[in-house]
């Protein structure tokens, strides 16, 4: 049982109404690969510039996830800055791909037959690559983002076709869809052939879907949201890291997983980059998705 | 068992980006009581002006909705005209009080001693005029809007002290606690004393909480929003007719009441007016009801 982490492993600057950051641990690999950790075996695959602080590498070495697919290149690592004026939207500042620009994902041997890849958001293209290394995969994840609806719309189709499962932010499948229906653009992304939508609602939570069954969980309460940066990426990654663990992609697994993607972001959320994501406990998990089962319960 | 409902009675303008309908039977009171009339016996206590169509005295009396604290007066019907941009915030246009604005709501006899009292949105003072007519009453609900917080929080506040249970929209809850988390404001207003807070969160569902528990419900899905008025009265008419019939108003009541607001409310707003809402059956509520709890299930 493993898990295999395709994505961007990024040094963020962010600003919130009360702090700033800068240059911080961050990327959705990073987010993914620590949040899916919890529940199975991780190997992450992205790239990092000359730049990279050691003690990054450190601790993911700490956390024993498999480092063989992170390389290193000449130039600086990736950069993302942002700035959230309130804690639900966030405005991107400034963004530097440098060694990022040149990334090919080269999955190891290793990864091309785990049973869950989840390929992060990064351009379709490069997810259509990953896609062609994979030898056998039990269930392929993908996440993506308004910029490749925009731009590369076809390819992006081409990705959801060939994976079982897409996670997506509810704005963004309304654009995909061109519908202002929620479920009008689930039905849509549904009717390309994926088995599971995950719609993101931020703090509303999250719906899942396949054609014959539907499922909401809401949030869990955080009264104190730090940073929400990650959220989407530590949500994906207990999620799939808790499907790698079962290795059962039945709907009622997918739903015990969605909670458990909950539970992972709520705790991303409550420190800047993954200060808080990476002290978890697995009793601390447990409970608190006992406490979110039962404010679903009737 | 049976509800008293005070509110507005209303006719409505009303534009959505498809269609325009003008003078359509509206009012929280109206919507609250049709839904409500699902469960238990309803007292509707309100006015309306000498050009209220007598078609909607018949639909009241055709439903079996009491109508002894309905008075018709001299002077022209309250009407509130609005424009949905999109389908989730109503923008108002025009708003005539007309006799509403001297409305003073007199309990008849019969509903100083029912056992649910809802408190439609209307003047906080007027509100407080009502609250000192109650005999008795099990549980007494109240619904508020953002006017009220602006204008005359004070009163306000003295209403939500009185009170076991109040319906507000989440911007609303928000603003009133002055708190931009939800957790925090539903806190807030629990602190006042009131024993239970129901947050209607629009498409997103809604949240219920008690100092002790908390219960979330997501909206049904609903593929074709034709007109949002009125969601919330109806909502709060399903919910405190519900928990009339059972005269029962501990947490797992309020939950099943929550969920038969819900799908009350879900109906509701597939038509303009009560169109859709007057012609439900009691099949089609508890299969919708049981629909939607399947789809929290874990």
């Amino acid at each position: 049982m493993s898990l295999v982490v395709i994505g961007s492993i990024a040094l963020d600057t962010i600003k919130t109404p009360s702090e700033e950051v800068e240059d911080v641990l961050g990327g959705s690999a990073i987010y993914a690969s620590i949040a899916g950790k919890y529940f199975t075996e991780v190997s992450i695959i992205g790239v990092v510039g000359e730049d990279f602080p050691q003690a990054h590498i450190d601790l993911l070495n700490k956390k024993e996830i498999n480092i063989d697919g992170l390389v290193r290149v000449a130039g600086k690592t990736f950069r993302w800055s942002g700035e959230y004026l309130n804690l639900n939207q966030a405005k991107t500042l400034d963004t530097q791909l440098n060694v990022f620009a040149e990334f090919k994902p080269i999955l190891t041997q290793d990864c091309k037959t785990n049973n869950v890849t989840l390929l992060g958001n990064i351009h379709p293209a490069l997810q259509l690559e990953v896609l062609d290394q994979i030898d056998c995969s039990d269930l392929i994840a993908m996440d993506t983002m308004n910029l490749w609806i925009d731009m590369t719309k076809p390819e992006l189709t081409k990705v959801i076709k060939r994976v079982d499962l897409i996670f997506i932010n509810e704005d963004e499948i309304k654009m995909y869809a061109e519908k202002s229906n929620i479920f009008e653009a689930i039905e849509f992304v549904l009717d390309l052939g994926v088995k599971y939508v995950v719609v993101k609602r931020g703090e509303y939570g999250a719906i899942v879907a396949s054609k014959e069954d539907l499922f909401f969980v809401p949030v869990y309460p955080v009264r104190k949201v730090v940073d929400p940066t990650g959220a989407g990426d530590s949500f994906a990654g207990g999620f799939t890291g808790y499907l790698a663990k079962m290795k059962k992609y039945d709907f009622e697994t997918i739903k015990q997983a969605t909670i458990y993607g909950t539970i992972t972001a709520a705790n991303n959320i409550q420190s800047f980059s993954v200060e808080n994501l990476q002290h978890l406990t697995e009793t601390e998990i447990e409970n608190m998705s006992n406490e979110l089962k039962e404010w679903i319960k009737i």
